[in-house]
């Protein structure tokens, strides 16, 4: 495209002059900045990661003596794409992932931010998370929704440090200059007021009805607190007979029941069962995934790079990185989470695979 | 709006004349049919009725000797609007119910029609609907779907009579002039194959979870088989503590998971808890409704006239009339249905109580 | 389906006394009423018809003598079709057509209604209709739209008598038990208050932009007051040397910018140019339509039968009823109106054509 | 939020070297970095800015006698906020403004690419602008689209140069890493074919009505080429005795005939008459705007500081950024886009004015 014979001087001058006024005016002109506009395929920022449970779970414990949840706000490690600013919150593409973890007897005090955020239980059984006046006792492989703006809190009433793998779309949102925070007030409990019991938002959602005596104000959040990991789980493996999909096995989303949709309206969130054997075909798409291991080992082919994972592993794979996944040893369940909602509401996903480009 | 003074007769009768002209045209004036078109408001043409357990139980018995379901196609009793013609298919608005029995050892063959149906069960457990190869086995107080143009038949192993209320948007596809029906092929099995286990699309869409490798061809036709009585009937309960609606009590509409909308394009339903002692407040709206009583027995306010009703009975309440409940003894629970997502669909929905009119 | 083999007299004996006995509960056994409920294609009530202008346009010269528009609430000339019952006012499907006219100094006073309307102005210039306070002057072969419950009014200030075709949901609207009305209060101006220029919902909406401070209360309704002909015309003449359908030639639907779709709920409108020489091919759809001739001449097969139409004629086509135009002469273009967005909102929307059934 | 008691050295030397230990395995504590997460209201990093017309067009003279249309892929000077790295491509928020301009028989060869485009007319009359086999000739004031991945081309056969501010959402596109860029196969013809008339989309989609034999294949892309500076002017004038918006005056915003919503699914634009005198109330909101002068002058308060502008320039409000807006010496019309769309597909846009506070 750009005209790569040598310029005479005089011109080559010229132009050098023009430049350097145009950038003392903030202009750039676009023939020097090609590649922010004109690229032929995605310049992706971000690269594959993989962060490993048995290096985290020392530096969580180390942690956990070393600052209180109420110090730190959430007494989170950020994982932070090796290619990003770290005050950029970016674990890959528009999401952010990070291991929150709870000392037995801690609590994590209440607030609440436009960001909408969920949890995946990595390990422990007993913590407590309590939105909108319920509390869900969180066990291993629950995935937990905190929509935008609806206050939260946590707390630890058993007797083992908890962990779990926070997602949210912050970086989404601080791109969007749109990230509003807001702690208790002053005076208030530090946790919610619980007036409802447990489980209450399964029957009231959850369970095929829907009361009708009270419309939710926003119907892009899902009002499930607790996608149960025993039902989730049970779910894939009542359809471990079918074909799947040839790039992920038996892979099922969960949805908001309010719109079928996912359950917060940036953020897409699966669980996926890779057979005994299974090795999957690749593809890759315009939409950046964090993965963690919830259950098994095996490994993920990574833009011609290989990665092995065993449980509690988080990886990472960037929009447009052609990716495949195999299990090893005997059947892995993978939890992902995704920015495809934004990606789609905007006719911007694509997906290719081999044979079949564009 | 029209003249009452007395005509002079010369004017009175070169009207007639002229409306007689213009009959034989196939045109009536308005001002000759003002009820048809400038009414205050509906002149609703279906009336409140109720149909008694007690009296249809013995007739089914009867017509169970009488009449195979092969030779019936269904053997279905028509509730029909005491002020309909027959023909019409109309129990109440755009909505039919029918009184469908099997007896221990008979099947109805498979078919499929545009309009939808649904099924709520009455009495007996044991048969099976079969629908896009998944049997369910029905149990009393079980809602299940057939959406329109799915193969559908039905099967009775046990050793017992089993009933059920068919509903359909029947008469609303007969006046719209759209309804299909395609019986099985010649040489087809009287059955369809069976290749999918039992509860499949509960695991599949029900659970908080949908495949992601096969999109459903219509997202407004609930893939739920069968909403199971001990699981709604339990949401109910664990809301029992609220308020609820003042004209309903503690009422939940069934969704669709793929829309949270009603599992029915055309048809929503209901499950509803009348506590002890409660007594709902008066209301009416343009939609009308079929109830079911699934538990307890208890009385309405139908249009300014009671009618007491118990377990197995079916009753109707035409649009625009006012009504309310109450139980009588204990708790009673009504399963009903209703052509209101026809109304929502085109903005005709209007609801107006007492001390607060239009 | 049904057994036509004699039965034993006993048992068609007992069958009998049985179906009786049923009756006076106001129950029909679907087995004697197969034809409401599983016909294999609709069973279609009403009959394709023409209304010609030659005998109309008398009629309400005379009409326009006899009755005021004050006595006659509207004077309307409903077009009814022969099968169905004069207080049914349906001429055609779900669909209302009428002639309506107002003589020179005469006007119809302003009341609202829950049935959406529209008008197709056949002969006469300088009327106007009044909506929400803008006022629009009518000319031949406008397109003019009064929405659900929207004050309304007419009056012709132009020293000619003034015809249009009303068109209205009013059959589907009577169906639903739902329709409502309003006349003027008492005491109030029997024309609405004028509060906005002429043309202004033309510049509000329907020129590429939308006024921002201001939501349309309901989306579903077409702010746009009137569709001019000369733009209309203008857009058919602009498309005329594509392929365009090969079912209705060049047929351009009107649009609710608000969005892009129908500009009444259950109503959509066209108008269709059958070229020199041009002879559609036949099709038939579970949609019923009402065509009126705006310009030219030429005819229509018609479930077999042919048609011959010139301009200001009306004539329908009843659901699912295969059908074909052709030009004579010259050029023609057809208005025409349809209940189909009611058989799309619910998947009814079926179309064939020879070699392509189902 | 945080403790800021001066901690233990020995505590404080042990957190130090967690710290450090956990950014070599790229993971920051959250308690580092709150400002990514937990502000209480949004940390915007672009700010206000004005680009001067009388300061741009010596320099887009200059660079058309510096480098070629061709040798640039476009002529674009890139308008980036100061507080951006040039390479982002960010004018303000998700959105970029630049300056095009073509010499006299100069042309702009014929790409597509995935981000949307528009362009807002600043001088000339006469270029072209081509898309889907339309040409337009573009005057002053023309508010043009070229939406995703729609091959375009531009060309100027008029004897004067001609320039105009393109809009796209191309920092959105690249940070979500879905920018892909085409440009003409080898062999090609760098210009379109032309196979429609001149304002053929006006007829087919603006003027109140719909083809009918093809649909779009997204509806989310408005099939308007042009909206007409003479037509979106009047419009505006047409509403000027209204009160209009406190905080923008008589604003109207350009519409998709196919949805009513943005024309393109990731910017909004409007266009603004402030009146005589008019000065407006202040407000702040979470979407990002750039302006442009078409008409008269005036000035706007943001974030506290003045800013005076006049036909031709160019000037940004960033993202929850307090602003008003006069006029100087008569009217003004000012030309904006805004990432408005993104922000509120999500849930995430937000508007204050002084006395209403979140």
């Amino acid at each position: 495209m750009t005209n790569t014979t040598p310029l005479p001087n005089d011109l080559q001058a010229q132009r050098d002059a023009f430049h350097a006024e145009l950038q003392d005016m903030s202009i750039i002109p676009l023939w020097l900045n090609l590649g922010a506009a004109a690229q032929t395929e995605p310049r992706v920022e971000g690269v594959p990661h993989i962060w490993r449970w048995r290096d985290i779970k020392p530096m969580m414990l180390r942690g956990g003596a070393l600052i209180s949840p109420q110090e730190a706000e959430r007494r989170v490690l950020m994982l932070i794409n090796p290619s990003f600013d770290r005050k950029s919150a970016r674990t890959v593409g528009m999401i952010f992932g990070g291991i929150q973890f709870l000392m037995p007897g801690e609590t994590a005090d209440s607030h609440r931010h436009s960001p909408n955020a969920h949890r995946f239980i990595i390990e422990g059984e007993g913590a407590y998370t309590a939105v909108e006046g319920e509390r869900t006792i969180m066990r291993k492989g629950d995935y937990v929704t905190t929509p935008a703006w609806k206050w939260h809190d946590h707390g630890n009433d058993s007797g083992q440090p908890m962990a779990w793998l926070d997602g949210l779309d912050l970086p989404f949102v601080n791109l969007l200059d749109a990230n509003f925070f807001e702690d208790r007030a002053e005076g208030d409990s530090p946790q919610q007021p619980i007036y409802r019991q447990a489980e209450d938002s399964l029957h009231r959602w959850g369970r095929g009805m829907r009361p009708t005596w009270k419309e939710p104000a926003r119907t892009d959040l899902s009002p499930l607190l607790n996608y149960r990991w025993e039902t989730c789980r049970a779910n894939l493996h009542a359809l471990r007979d079918e074909v799947g999909s040839p790039f992920d096995g038996i892979i099922m989303e969960y949805t908001n029941p309010l719109t079928g949709r996912s359950p917060l309206p940036t953020i897409s969130a699966y669980l996926q069962l890779l057979r005994k054997g299974e090795h999957t075909r690749a593809h890759r798409h315009t939409s950046s995934t964090i993965y963690h291991v919830a259950e098994g080992a095996g490994g993920s082919l990574i833009g011609g790079q290989e990665y092995l994972w065993e449980e509690g592993d988080t990886f990472v794979i960037p929009s447009w990185v052609a990716h495949e996944h195999w299990s090893t040893g005997g059947e892995a369940v993978l939890f992902s989470y995704s920015d495809r909602p934004i990606l789609k509401a905007f006719g911007l996903f694509r997906e290719a695979f081999a044979g079949q480009e564009g």
